[in-house]
This record gives C-alpha cells, structure tokens and sequence, in this order.
C-alpha cells in the first residue's frame, strides 16, 4: 500500500481518481455485434459463443428440466447457504417495497403516484470458473418481491459447454424459467435487440467484463435501460484507532482478491495504526489462494492518515466509495458524516463479506464516484413510478389562471385553450 | 391523422415505432466541446457562445442582484401562477419523501436503508423566444425538497444577450443562486467537468435540443449522471366513448404545437368518434398561433380504432406513451390496466396541460417508450438511497456458515477468512 501522511487539500482530486474506463475502443465492434443479432438473430448468437466462447451450441435455451436436476443436486450446505442469504435479502428488501402516494390538492384535484413493476427483465451473469451465484439472489429476489412478470437469465457456458450447475440450481431455486446459454455482448444485443428464440427485455441487471459493459451502454442509446454503470470493485475503511487491525487486514484483503483494479483504501487516525494493518496483511497475504492478484490490487492502494476526522470525511464524501467500513467500536458517531457511499458497514464484527451475501443489503453498488448519484440496485430498480391526476370541473376552474397564465408565458397557445376549452359553460358532449 | 381501424397484433411493433433519434452523428463535435472546455476552461465557454449563440460575454455568472431585479419586476398575474403551481408541485413532491428503512434480522442485525440528498445538482433550461418557467419548478422544487445543497442553473443567453427575465425571476423565486448564461453542449460539458468559475455538478437535469442530449449521454461517459434519456413529447388519449370530442381535440393539439416531432395519438372504440374528434381538431387548427407546426405534427399521428379495450390497451402497453389521458366518465376504471405510461390524466376535465403546469405531478417523463423502465422525475431522483448493515460478534457467528460456503463456491477464500478471523476466540484487540 502506498502511504500517504496528511495530504494537502491540492491533492484531494488526484487522490480521488480512479483509473479511467473508457470503453470507447469497443465501439466498433459491439456495434458489429449488434448489427448481427439485429440481422442473423439466433444465428449470430450461436456464431458468436463459437467464437468467444469456443463452445458449440445446438440450443440456446437450457431446458427447464436441467434447472430442476442441477437444483435437485444441490448440496445440502449451499443449499442451507442460499437458504438463509434469500430469507435475509427478502427481508431487507420487503422492507423498502415502495406505498402508493395519494394527495389531495385543493380537495378537487386528486394526484397519484404508483410504483408499477418492469414486466420484463433480464439478468446478466458472467461465466469462468467462479459461479457468482450471490448475484443471482441479488437480483431475482426484488424482482420477484416486485412482482416483475417475466425474468430471462443469461449466461456463458463454460468450457464443458454448459453454464455452471451452482448457476442453474441458483435460478430454479429463485423460480427463473428462462436461462440462454448465451454470454458476452451478444447476450446483452439479445436482451435489447431480441431474436426468435429470445423476447428482449425492458431492463437489463448484472455485472460483467469490459465487453459487456460496453454492451450495456449501446443498449441504453437502442431503448434499454440498466442498472448501473460498472467498474472494478472498491473498499474503504475508515478507523478512529478503535478498530481490529486483523479484521481490517482481513476485510482489505477480501477486496483485493477480487481482481488487479480492485481499489482499496484504508484511513487512521496514526501512522502506526496504518503500519499495524499493512503488517498484518503481509501476514495474512501469505496463504491466500489468489495473494497474486490481491497483492497486484494492494501495491496501488492507499493507506492514508488526515490532519483530522473531519477532513478525514470531507474525502471520503468527495471519494465516495462502492463499500466502506467503519472499524470501531462506535460506529454511529460517523453515520451522520458519510454523504456518498455505495454501502456502510458499522463496527467491528461486520466485514464487507456480510453484505456481500447475508447481511440482506444488496451488493450491486455504485463504483468510479457514482456513489455521489446512484443508489445501489434496491426496490426502486424493478418499478417506474406513475403519475396520476384527476381533477373535477370545480378543480380545474381553480387551476384555470395558473395554467393559462403559464401556457401563455411559454407561448404555448394550445394549451391555454385546452382549459379554456373546458370551462365555457356552453360545451356539453 | 392517419386512421388505422382493427389492426392486426402483426402491426403492433411497427405502430409502436418513433422516429429512431441517434446522436451519434454528433459524437464528433460533441467530443470537440467537452475537450475545449477541459482544457480551455471559462474561455472556452465564451468562445463557444460567440459561435453558437453570437453573444459576447463579459462574465459566465449572472450577478444575483439581476435575478433578484427580475423578481422584482414580475408581473402579478405571473407571480399568482407561480406561487399556485409550485405550492401544488410542492405538496405532491413533499409527499413523496422516502422514508429510512430500518430492519432487524434475526436480532443481531440491524439492516438500514436511508435516503441522502445529492450534493450538487445542475439544471439545464433551454433558450429561444419562450422561456420554460415551468421546468424550472419541476427541477428545483423536488431539489429543494430533498435539501440538495447546491443548484446551478444554466441557459442560454437570447439575442438580446441576455437570459430572459422570466427565468431569472423564477431561478430567484426558488432560492436559486447560481445562474450561468452558458447554453447549448458547452453547457453540459461545463456542468460535468468544471470550469474556474463553475464547480462541477454530479447529476444534470433538464431538457435541451439534440446537442444537450448528445452531450448528456457523453457527460455520463465522463461520471456525471443525468435525469432521462430525451426524446419528443408523446400523448396518447383514450376514449371509451364517454370523452368529449372539442375537449379530445383541444389536447391533441396542444401536444401538437410542441414540435413538429410530436407524438400525437387518439385511440376510439368507434370509427364515428375518431371522425368527430379529427373534424374538431382540423375547427379548432385554424386560428391556433403555432398551427404549422401542429399541423406537421398531425400529419403522422395515428387515429386507431382497435377490435376491442382489452386489445387497446395491450397495446398502449407496449406503445407506452409520455402522457395518457382517459377521456371518459368513469376513468377509474381502466386505471389497472395500464402498466406503462409516464403520467395518466383521468377523466374529462384533465388536460394535460394541468400536469404540464400546476396539477402538481412532475412534467419531466420518459418518452419514446422509456416508459416500460424509467419513472418520470420525482423525489427518488434526488437522493441516493445507501444501505447500512450493523452486525453484533453473535449476529455474525449465526450468519458465519452461509457466508463462508457461498464465498467458498464463488472461489473467493479471503472472502470467508474476513468471518472467519472475526470468530476465532483468540482475537481480541
């Protein structure tokens, strides 16, 4: 870690930078794959995970009853696992299901807003070796508590030719019938575009590679939404002495394990508190399975000590990171500080690896400073939110002189007359 | 209008359509802009204005004694509207606050969820001969609700050289402090990346022409988020036979005189009632101040008689229009069927330019179908919602098995050492 002693405020921006995404090199050929599965459909699909994915296709839809053998298989431990993350996640996010607003205004004017949900969405799951299943409980679940009609799942088939079993029995599991076999961008132009085989969809969820990204930003310009832009993984915790150097070491490390750009950020109020974490995770990097790629993601991070607690959050507010930590033993004297953070995690015993599974937060997080104006994926992401508006003849006689006087400022004749129109007491049907 | 009865579901998609909007052709340019300003800062915004808008400026800012003139000297009959409007949008805006959550799991956590207000907001309202007073109260108004610290709004200067009085006095009449006489895509880009005498905003609200939307989509590629994606206004009226056809006609042309780009449609259950309608609209066209462009507009607007309400409104749904009057007596009645829809107005009189002005619903809404996805503006677009987990040493050791076999599965060992180390006895600080 780089250590950084009392920054001056000059160096605030620079120490907030990320490393720049630009996905402006994929342009070319993310549109070419869009062009082809606008054109070929089905066909393209298949052409494409030959060529990305090295795996020959005779079906893009896995028969449902493969879900159900995968689930059956299930190990009683994950299924225990998966058992208990659902309950709290449903939980959590029940809690947030958003109440229809009904105000009256002026007694003859009744306004409305319902929150509707998506009909169609589609969740995105990466491939490799690693199946992240949390992700697909993440998603499924406030879908389903929204009551979102139809959910399509996508992902690539591994090298065996088939999306790993952990990942299907995850989707039976949430009562997902429809999973592609199909990865990449060309699942993401499925989403949007559709094909034969595949409705499109009004929304698209999920993490995934550069590629995929890319996709989900042309997407957006073709008419679909998604959830949030993406960018590599970043933890900061923030210490006032009372925290656990091991935990923090601990908690550090689980995030850079997560790839070479995972960014992870430590603040002390000492220097030796500082120098104990770094030890620490010297310490505990030894055995670590992936320590090459934690140790990569750690030789870029920052282990900084401010002038003060206040300034201390004045950066983090400015850094506005995907996860933060608050290691100590009295966490709730910092909530009210922290303005722009993804998720919060409070003391000693609450490492990032709680929300990232159990806690029942939701770990689709806002990274790269988005945290300034993104939530995270919550209850609001699977609804558009209505208006209503009914007003009585009454009502809109009350409205009359705002509405045309307003109309007029804007020279919008038209629309004065709309109301006009309405109170002349000649007009009958 | 262009009269459709009984179409088939095989039309469906195709009467769905708009006008495709690419930006892409403006990339270019766009790019051009946003590096000027990054690297040429306040004179790159002078400069940009001489060649777009051909006004000299001699400071970026308006000094806040011309906005507080400008108040000064509205009219009485403005003020009254204002003051109507925003007390309106003000209660249906303020009913709308999102609570904090706050849940209990399993006793030894405690999950939150809570809503912060985004720092610094930049609204953009455009130029030309009629001020759009209104915007700024549908932007501002939710802003100052949620206790956003900071607004900045911008507009072009008009010929005169000067933003028109009537924006100034509205920007004052919300508290607004911050006025920059910058349009056009500079503007976004100055929003987006700062300037010396601009400090930059993180979300950008607002409606422009094609430039502000092309550079709005680029200054999210930059980190700035932005309320909506644009695209022409849309209503949409449904009649079950109980609308009054010079009150039908009096909407559709007051969605007309927008642009000649307007979405205009009038759905009917009888041949008859699509004539009656289309013979008011072509009465009432003619002594109409902006009938060219309505006209235009009517051109290429559908007039549809489907076989049935049940097949009308599968439709609706998929068409999914900005705006959707139901122009009939008993409007409560189809309020269930409709799942995709910007903002609704029921019953006969419910103009639409009541939402547009003073109903006290939001007039910012997603059009050319983002109303499948997106909600219009409303009081979530202006906070982040960060979600907060506290676990006790007993609520961790219950959730410690779940955490580590899913961490375990999705190969992620530090993941289930961060619990682990937290468990074992020997640690203490």
């Amino acid at each position: 870690m780089i250590k950084i002693i009392n920054p001056s405020k000059k160096q605030f921006n620079e120490l907030t930078q990320r490393p720049a995404l630009s996905f402006d090199f994929l342009q070319a050929q993310i549109e070419e794959i869009f062009k082809e599965v606008a054109a070929e459909g089905d066909e393209a699909l298949v052409k494409y995970t030959q060529q990305f994915d090295h795996v020959e296709l005779d079906h893009i839809r896995v028969a449902p009853s493969r879900l159900k053998q995968a689930y059956d298989n299930l190990s009683v431990a994950l299924f225990q696992s998966l058992k208990q993350a659902a309950s709290n996640i449903r939980k959590f996010h029940e809690a947030q299901v958003p109440e229809n607003i009904e105000v009256s205004i002026n007694g003859n004017i009744l306004v409305e807003q319902r929150a509707i949900p998506i009909d169609r969405i589609g969740i995105y799951i990466p491939g490799g070796s690693a199946p992240l299943i949390s992700t697909i409980l993440m998603l499924a679940i406030p879908a389903n508590i929204a009551k979102c009609t139809e959910i399509a799942l996508f992902s690539p088939p591994s090298d065996d030719g088939k999306i790993h079993p952990s990942i299907l029995a995850t989707a039976y599991f949430m009562g997902i019938q429809e999973v592609y076999q199909i990865g990449g961008a060309q699942a993401i132009a499925a989403m949007s575009l559709g094909t034969d085989s595949i409705k499109p969809v009004s929304k698209i969820f999920g993490p995934g590679n550069q590629y995929v990204t890319a996709a989900k930003e042309f997407a957006l310009r073709n008419g679909t939404a998604f959830d949030l832009p993406a960018g590599p993984s970043e933890l900061l915790i923030y210490t006032d002495g009372s925290g656990i150097p091991a935990f923090m070491a601990a908690d550090l490390l689980s995030q850079a394990e997560h790839g070479a750009d995972s960014q992870v950020i430590l603040i002390a109020p000492t220097e030796s508190v500082l120098d104990e974490v770094m030890q620490e995770i010297n310490r505990q990097l030894k055995n670590l399975p992936r320590k090459e790629i934690a140790a990569a993601a750690l030789e870029k991070s920052l282990a900084i000590q401010f002038e003060s607690e206040e300034i201390a959050f004045e950066w983090i507010n400015k850094y506005a990171p995907e996860h933060l930590i608050i290691a100590s033993e009295t966490p709730r004297k910092y909530i009210g500080k922290i303005r722009n953070a993804g998720s919060v995690f409070l003391g000693n015993y609450c490492p990032e690896s709680a929300g990232d599974y159990a806690s029942g937060t939701n770990h689709t997080l806002p990274t790269q400073q988005w945290a300034k104006s993104y939530s995270g994926v919550n209850m609001d992401a699977f609804y558009k939110k209505i208006s209503y508006q009914e007003i009585s003849r009454s009502g809109l006689d009350k409205l009359s002189k705002t509405i045309t006087c307003l109309a007029r400022e804007e020279q919008l004749e038209a629309h004065a007359r709309a109301v006009e129109i309405r109170s002349s007491k000649s007009m009958k049907s």
